[in-house]
């Protein structure tokens, strides 16, 4: 039997379009037969390292209008609230090193109650309240989370996360990166990339499911 | 009888993401009973009002090997060429007045000649022999064509058509705006803009169809 395709979906709370993604791409990846490695990042970095002191969509104000108007129309589609956060970008570091922290199992729950408190009721994700709240709907104690999280070894993985984020050719998020290394960026590529993890599987896994 | 709905096609000839909705674009419209006003226009003065000299191709190297790696997956699935035209972007000055002048007739056909021309056959469209060739494709006479395109209404034309797009919103190519002036972005969003310029007709048109 072979093993069972994987795909590297990274993300960043501030990001709208990450929503989007972290919201459907479970049961898509169940339907593809993919495994997820949930990997939660900050674009920040990356952001100031091109130039950028905020979002993009702040910067260029066409964009942002843009964008806002397609995130209702998506949200719409796919049956999601919206609300928009303020300020935006929210600030996410601490978040980030907290679904570091679970990224092997229980990130993915924090990930999702999170981003429906930030962009489906507007709240703000550097509250540790609304952080509390997620952790313990993903079922963690969250005094011991936060105290861990706050811990230099924490810090120390998120900055190793995004240098392996950019060591991906990562510059924007949603991202989605196949065990060979293809890089798919955007929510809008989430079907390509599950079609393309299950191609590196191979034919014969394909068929065995 | 209700009217045909109808949708603007925003491009730009140095687009990459341009060429995939160009042709792909006619096929989809008819198929939903849309009209189409082709209406090609230049990024250029656009991306200037927004501080970058170039494309964000060039200006962020990992957004640009990311767009180009994307344009190979995105033409081979849809069976198109793709062959890089150097450099890149193309100076699209002149093919943008020649397209404006035949907007309302010849204009597509000269549209999808040049577009492949220059990302599927890798030509640069500045020159004078490749418009030429495209004109031709389009059944247009190119000497006549091309002192049309030098004269002074020409280039108001086009000053006139980039103040049209800017006053809709647009802020990157392809674009897509509905009878009602909803905005739609990106080669990824044309079926949805479709979608929306049908329900623009109302139920009692779809029926008729």
């Amino acid at each position: 039997m072979t093993a069972k395709p994987t795909l590297e979906f990274w993300y960043e709370f501030a990001s709208t379009y990450s929503y989007l993604a972290a919201m459907r791409i479970g049961a898509l990846a169940e339907e593809a037969g993919v495994a997820l490695l949930w990997r939660p990042f900050l674009l920040g970095p990356i952001f100031v390292q091109q130039g950028w002191n905020t979002s993009p969509f702040n910067l260029y104000p066409a964009k942002g209008r843009h964008m806002w108007r397609d995130m209702e129309r998506e949200t719409e589609a796919l049956g999601l609230p919206l609300r928009r956060p303020a300020p935006f970008p929210q600030n996410s570091l601490f978040a980030a090193r907290i679904a570091l922290l679970g990224q092997e199992n229980w990130g993915p729950a924090f990930t999702r109650a999170l981003f429906r408190a930030e962009f489906g009721e507007g709240r703000s994700i550097a509250e540790p309240e609304v952080m509390r709240a997620a952790l313990e709907e993903a079922g963690q104690d969250a005094d011991a989370v936060f105290a861990q999280a706050q811990a230099e070894e924490a810090k120390a993985g998120l900055r190793a996360q995004n240098e392996a984020a950019v060591a991906r050719g990562i510059f924007g998020a949603p991202s989605f990166v196949a065990a060979d290394g293809e890089l798919f960026w955007g929510n809008d590529r989430l079907e390509r990339a599950l079609a393309w993890a299950q191609s590196l599987a191979g034919r014969s896994s394909a068929s065995i499911r």
